[in-house]
């Protein structure tokens, strides 16, 4: 249980046509993360993560983790700065150049602040090999900060120069191998994205700069967003731009989109010039075939917010909301407060707590319930729990707003309980094992 | 229960006087940590953390966020770059200077990737205060990498150019309430080395370049270290450098210490030209009073290492350790093998892992027991479990090397977990609120 006045979160009005920190507010997302109080920009395109959107992520990452523990992924941790030396190596420098921050040593050493790590973990098993088939596919992944200088970073998380990103890197002795590897990462994408409820769809996309021979994008539909997608509305096929369906021939609906994910099989393209090899059984090092899957964090925190939200209120992925449920007591000087003080309100969050697991409580006993129901609703929680004026009555019953609806459920502790236990197993996180 | 087979852990062995990328092998923590594929350089000061260095950390971090809780501290992200004019209003910019790795973006702006974020920080504060003393003391923190272009990176993680730091940050409206926090804060410091079970010794230290008004650096002995603390042998006071104790006159014991953590309070140094307010109480605004405290998280690792292993065994403070425990199973083809395969083994395994939480199986059954307990010595598992020849006995029974000890227990299955209940009890974090 915590205590909502404990929390920073300092929120703001932005009046229309403002600029924060020289940048414009160009989408709902971007809006209603700094409104409320959960990101601050502190230069153009990089971003303070409040105590909220903070516990969002950590929900996030914590859920990526369960599910990649499933396809057997270890999480490593390789350093943000890449030498430039390996980039060159690979022709990459050039390809990507312009968006790259790049860092020179003290003994003018070149460095670059790496978007991705290809190169990096390929020279890592250049290092540590020839790997054995016996050890092979082997999965690794890491949730760190990536950067790219972007040209016009805008709509706030959803295009920002630092951000975090989970890359996972797969390595086979062969294409079928990595095609095997690439279907169960694909599988953990729907069920991380079905955790979510979020409808994400996976589109065949062209391998740009990365290369390789297989990659998918996968696009959320949201009106902020820069991509767009073709979705057949009879067999639900989508692709990244057709007007019909491949698939059964019917005219597609076309819609924005944003880029959660991206998935390649790289074939060797970076373990050929950085010799990261394999030995397969009985015969010569090869070079290893690669895999990689990517999946903006803080982007797919935003994007989850732009998809689901209205224009005035969050609305969260339920599995990601920085607290589960909010209590809200009477107010100082009401009936109801003369009756049970803070008290009730806090015994009531207690029981709920052990419950859903995380609960705060809207100490805020100057504000009229109304005020603070309101602000509650903007927040997005996903239980909004009233101790008004049936909690006096006997026995006492509270008022549930539970997923956002508008109109209240009138329970006493037992159905509040109940009805909060069969809700949080719905969101449970099947994945762990 | 986890495959140690299924384990990416490349095991080196380095030649005496070798380097590795460059970098010399000069301490224990770095030569073990290389050896047992730990960790791995990528260039010379920057490392990439395997998997199980980075269970060890995720421990790490997870006890350190609990212990923070308990101070009501937030955890928040701010960016690794910061923009060289916060730097410049503060001084520290040419004070620091040689030491920052800085990045210019496409614009010509220049950032810095900061060993630090006091001035960060406070331009946060400023940017959303005055802060009303309503919301005093605030306490926020971050654990990110942080970077510093050291002249000469050594030793391993104990000296690296880009590392893992948890840097928190108070905000007060005066002196009084700021030393209030210290007191608080360096008791969950104390907490924590007890619970690590590290003996850092906490030592009066100058400001330095982050100014301020009291300043204590956390010391833990160790051979390597670079650092000197002086302990009197009968009333344990430590101090920086002093052949007597100022507090009982007895004569210290100098020794060679790492610097494992630093807690200042800073006053107005940050807030005064960040322009970080807070409106007191009836008064107008006035600067907010700092303090700050950082434990550095890979080199408290690294160091604890240093200072518990031997010249070839790693030892770990038992919270982090990768697994709490290991299993090891009878050789392919021995009579107990015969009798039970690798079931029995796996059996057990999944018994420990209900009690300890986190359990290994060295599931590599070519290899005899001896050694694979040898391998399991070296890297310092807590709990090493052996279904030798008394697991074919009546009730069954097990091998247990606990806590690194030379003669084993020999348990039944119900002893066993008995044991483990209770030591893994005794290891527990306490500050879970």
């Amino acid at each position: 249980m915590r205590l909502l006045s404990q929390i920073f979160q300092p929120i703001i009005t932005i009046p229309k046509g403002a600029k924060i920190k020289n940048t414009e507010i160009t989408c709902k997302s971007q809006k209603l993360l700094l409104e409320c109080g959960l990101i601050r920009p502190s230069s153009a395109g990089f971003f303070t993560i409040l105590p909220l959107a903070r516990r969002a992520i950590d929900k996030l990452e914590d859920i990526i983790n369960k599910c990649l523990k499933d396809v057997n992924a270890q999480r490593i941790s390789l350093p943000c700065l890449t030498s430039a030396r390996l980039w060159e190596s690979t022709g990459r420098l050039d390809d990507v150049g312009s968006e790259l921050f790049t860092v020179e040593d003290r003994h003018d050493k070149r460095y670059l602040l790496a978007p991705t790590h290809e190169e990096a973990v390929a020279d890592l098993m250049a290092d540590v090999g020839p790997i054995s088939y016996r050890q092979l596919p082997l999965l690794i992944y890491q949730i760190t900060n990536k950067y790219r200088d972007e040209l016009r970073p805008k709509h706030g998380l959803l295009r920002s120069r630092e951000f975090q990103m989970m890359d996972l890197y797969g390595f086979h002795t062969d294409h079928t191998c990595a095609e095997t590897t690439y279907n169960n990462v694909t599988r953990v994408y729907e069920k991380l994205f079905k955790i979510l409820n979020l409808p994400v769809y996976r589109v065949v996309a062209p391998s740009g700069d990365m290369g390789g021979t297989l990659s998918h994008e996968w696009q959320l539909p949201a009106a902020a967003g820069e991509d767009s997608v073709a979705v057949c509305p009879s067999c639900s096929h989508a692709s990244l731009a057709s007007d019909v369906c491949t698939q059964c021939g019917k005219e597609t609906d076309i819609c924005n989109s944003i880029e959660v994910g991206h998935t390649f099989i790289l074939g060797t393209k970076y373990s050929v010039p950085l010799q990261a090899n394999c030995i397969r059984q009985g015969s010569n090092p090869a070079p290893l075939v690669m895999s990689c899957y990517g999946i903006g964090i803080t982007r797919l925190l935003a994007a989850g917010i732009e998809a689901l939200s209205t224009e005035s209120c969050i609305r969260w992925p339920a599995a990601v909301a920085p607290y589960s449920a909010i209590v809200i007591g009477p107010k100082e000087g009401s009936k109801e407060w003369s009756v049970h003080g803070a008290q009730e309100t806090q015994g009531v969050a207690r029981c709920i707590g052990d419950v859903v697991g995380d609960v705060l409580v809207d100490d805020r006993h100057a504000l009229t319930i109304g005020k603070r129901m309101m602000m509650a609703d903007r927040m997005g929680y996903p239980n909004i729990i009233v101790c008004g004026r049936h909690s006096v009555e006997n026995p006492p019953r509270y008022e549930l707003y539970a997923n956002n609806d508008k109109s209240p459920l009138l329970l006493d502790i037992n159905e509040l309980m109940q009805f909060l236990r069969n809700g949080s197993s719905n969101n449970v996180v099947e994945c762990v094992n």
